[in-house]
């Protein structure tokens, strides 16, 4: 017998891309005819069957859930984990995890794989990667097909379907806000340099925060860092000019650097710098001094996506005619503002 | 119709534990007669079909990797699945990762559904609640099925199977010479108040270190904590003693909790007492002063393990015969002292 052969292994033998097999798998037009055939006959001959998932559906329920997301070693990304984990358990429900590691073609073949017969449907948050591709065919696929999938944090306007996220642009407008109202006037902005969606939105806040309070926006304190490695070089050259009275970082990493970073110079956090981080993470409680943070509620957008998720494989269950309901939610989960030591 | 059902609705209907009805399906003498027909019965009324992977192991390879860990928001888990992530990329593994939550039923659950075709072999930690129950026979039953299974940390003897594991004791001894070393002589232990395997080891470590330099062994600065919110009362009374002049902590939210009590009661860290902590977590780097660590090796553990799995199964492939090799192989990663500033 033939030993079963996987996407990856059709795109290296015909070299070309995994996206490239998978979108000639469902006969897409945007690939070449003669492209398409060689990996339509490629597929046949080595018995490859792409996910069948609508044939089985209605009969074979695996009561399992399949999640993906972009990195492990993540602190809000383990917090959601735990959320879903929570109802799942709740509703009787397995749960299994892939991650994606922010490569687009690990994102396709991770959910190649579980939606080949393991899960019921996907809770996933995209990969840097497929977001800045707009390459959504894998998930638009899989719905097509009648499986649910709801997206979290990291989603995309361009796929129908549930969505669960935290209104970043006005928890960046909160923190902005409580360091005004403190009397800073020399807010920085620190953030990554991707092209992840968030970015975007806490960058608006941020703006809008200042502009309604009557303060200059100026481009010079949106401070975009590569890493924490070049975070401590960027941020002393800063404060020594004393550009700014107060921050705002998109992470905990950035946050206590940026606290070390000044008290090496003799600054003193909060009187000479206040500092508010966005995270749900443990550093900013156990960091001297402790760091005040807007809470990504990673555990509540958990539990939301999952209830989401079963509620509409459990209503398909239901159905017995092939119409789906397509009216499609997009919860916005709450975040607030935990005031500790590194603020007034 | 039917639905299929699940070993978890079996359960619940019969009114019988997990362990119970995974037990009868595999007709284990363990269970009386009367309870296994009648599980058996039930099974096949509703088609329930347990794994059977030796029928299918031989043809169908899944190219999948199926890991087991404890808990999610746990930094050394996250750094072990990158550890994996890496070489099973590498050889063109897909990896799925579940999560037991400490709980026996969920890792046989869990076990059950991931045997079930999907992957080619299990990665695992043991939950707590199997080191306490020592109930292994759902590993035993994946292993004598022909499915290769490696466990890492938290391992047990009971278990022939690759293992990765560090030398806990010899961690331990190290960290503990190396407080003796720069002159302290009331070393406290703080660890945690559990049945998991290697905090017996720290212990028995510990201990060989003081009586090695003829210092005494007192069993009253051997700590057990609950959790981290009664770490700070337990610490400020012994503090408040002048009971030990040194710690090492089996986990950094211990380590850094000790050193925020130190520093509220005025003491100084590593003056007045040294901290070391067992892990690779990243409060240690970032929190004031930086803590000492004796690091888990997370991703060398991860590599490993991979490693070993998947040659294992390669192995399985070429070979023709039935006879696996059993030649079983434990493999202990190096640990080492990161020194930082919370000792001398």
């Amino acid at each position: 017998m033939k030993r079963k052969i996987t996407l990856k292994q059709i795109a290296k033998e015909l070299d070309v891309s995994i996206s490239t097999v998978s979108k000639s798998l469902r006969n897409s037009l945007e690939i070449g005819e003669e492209t398409r055939l060689k990996v339509q006959a490629f597929a046949k001959f080595y018995n490859y069957k792409p996910n069948n998932i609508a044939l089985s559906l209605k009969n074979r329920k695996t009561k399992s859930i399949g999640i993906i997301i972009p990195e492990i070693v993540h602190y809000f990304f383990s917090t959601v984990i735990n959320g879903i984990e929570q109802v799942a358990n709740e509703y009787g429900y397995s749960v299994v995890i892939c991650v994606s590691d922010d490569s687009f073609d690990k994102e396709v073949l991770n959910m190649e794989m579980l939606a080949n017969g393991s899960i019921d449907g996907f809770i996933m948050s995209l990969s840097k990667e497929t977001q800045y591709k707009g390459d959504f065919h894998h998930i638009t696929e899989v719905i097509n097909q009648g499986m649910p999938v709801v997206m979290f944090d990291r989603v995309t306007n361009d796929i129908l379907c549930d969505k669960v996220i935290i209104d970043d642009k006005s928890a960046a407008y909160e923190a902005v806000q409580s360091l005004i109202d403190s009397g800073r006037k020399k807010i920085a902005l620190v953030t990554t340099v991707d092209y992840v969606s968030v970015g975007k939105l806490r960058t608006d806040g941020y703006e809008k925060a200042l502009l309604d309070n009557g303060l200059p926006f100026n481009e010079d304190l949106i401070i975009k860092i590569e890493d924490v490695d070049t975070c401590e070089i960027t941020i002393s050259q800063l404060l020594h000019d004393r550009a700014f009275d107060a921050v705002f970082a998109v992470n905990e990493l950035f946050a206590v650097t940026i606290i070390k970073t000044a008290n090496k110079m003799g600054l003193k956090v909060p009187e000479d710098l206040a500092v508010i981080a966005f995270t749900d993470g443990i550093i900013s409680k156990y960091s001297t001094p402790t760091i005040t943070t807007v809470s990504q509620s990673g555990e509540k957008m958990g539990n939301k996506a999952a209830k989401m998720l079963i509620e509409r494989i459990e209503a398909e269950e239901d159905d017995d005619d092939e119409e789906h309901n397509e009216n499609y939610i997009t919860e916005v989960i709450e975040t607030h503002l935990i005031k500790r030591e590194s603020t007034d």
